[in-house]
């Protein structure tokens, strides 16, 4: 059994391409492992509010210590840590705004990415003092993109500020191995992007098949077959 | 007569070491020019709205066909706009929040980079179809980081999503020339730190004096002394 945490950071509804991305990953995973559970989190249309000086001083004070108003001011961070705790495998659907993150998916990584929660501090560590709370997750970004040429050695690849980013918190989630899938070129909306749609989508199963493949495979030994 | 836009990202007062700087930069560049006009925008303690699917709908929309709804939605982006049109000099004092922006300070720049505003969109500019409308800005980013070693060659190089981010962002608000202030090691709060706040205290009024200068003898022959 595993469980599927469905991010959706689009605040668009049916004309976003990420998010027909992330339900067309989620169909594919469902049409084989029915049972498995899907938790979905719609960030995009409902953010999580952004983080305060309060939100700050609550998470820096011992959970028996805290006030009412600073149990307030964490208990969406709380319920969003919920979820990501009980996923084995985070399904995230995003486009590329401003060449980064919407502001929405920022929240939400700004609301998880607890102390004593998703990672633990320890300057007896050294230079390095965090750590990953949580561990073993995968993480899947199907994303949309205006431009192109952001992925290694492309021309755009110094303005990608998107996975690149992503990569470096998911860490702090757990997150062990990302996979990504991106439709390009949506504002030129010409012959590449009707490719790139078109690659993206036969990906999705693709990758469904593989990820489901080493599940089954786990935690017995890795076989190089499908299962 | 030179107009700074003053931006404060960090949600916290008092406590805050970007604010600090960023209001530092400010008193000394005062000093000098009490009669420039400062325009202060905290977008740490009263973020702009995250923009959404209406938002979108109406930026894309021509001005005067928009509904009132419509008007409504893109209100705070025109008001931020229209600041960052009357600036010639951005302070931008912003904490390093999981590696990169705040998500307050996201959302300022989702709601301030937008089509026929700040940017021009044209196909037959072929593969770079995005230009700037605005020109000659220069933007300061005073920021603090729990870390260190986040420049060119440093051990978390690659983790650094923030002054990154925000370069391929300011272009397309007319920014041509950046500087970087920071305070690192804040986790640490040791020696390192102590002197990392030293340094970058004594490195604001230099670079005050710096674009002052440089000002001075704007539009003239820039000439080698301090005008």
């Amino acid at each position: 059994m595993t469980t599927l945490l469905h991010i959706d950071a689009s605040p668009r509804g049916e004309r976003s391409l990420s998010r027909r991305l992330s339900d067309r990953f989620v169909e594919a995973w469902r049409a084989h492992r029915p049972s498995d559970t899907v938790i979905a989190r719609d960030v995009g249309r409902n953010p999580p509010p952004i983080t305060t000086e309060l939100w700050i001083g609550s998470v820096f004070t011992a959970e028996d210590e805290r006030t009412d108003e600073q149990r307030d001011a964490i208990k969406v961070s709380d319920e969003l840590i919920a979820e990501l705790e009980r996923a084995d495998l985070i399904v995230l659907g995003t486009p590329m705004y401003n060449y980064g993150m919407p502001a929405a998916l920022k929240a939400w990584f700004d609301n998880v990415i607890r102390i004593g929660k998703t990672f633990s501090f320890d300057l007896e560590r050294g230079d390095y003092p965090l750590e990953p709370i949580m561990t073993g997750k995968t993480l899947v970004i199907l994303s949309s993109r205006g431009e192109f040429g952001f992925g290694p050695g492309g021309v755009r690849e110094d303005m990608n500020h998107l996975e690149t980013h992503i990569r470096t918190c998911a860490r702090y989630l757990g997150v062990e191995h990302t996979h990504l899938i991106a439709i390009d070129y949506q504002e030129f909306g010409d012959e590449r992007h009707e490719r790139s749609i078109e690659e993206a989508y036969a990906a999705v199963p693709q990758l469904v098949e593989q990820l489901q493949s080493s599940r089954r495979s786990t935690p017995a030994t890795v076989t190089s077959g499908r299962g």
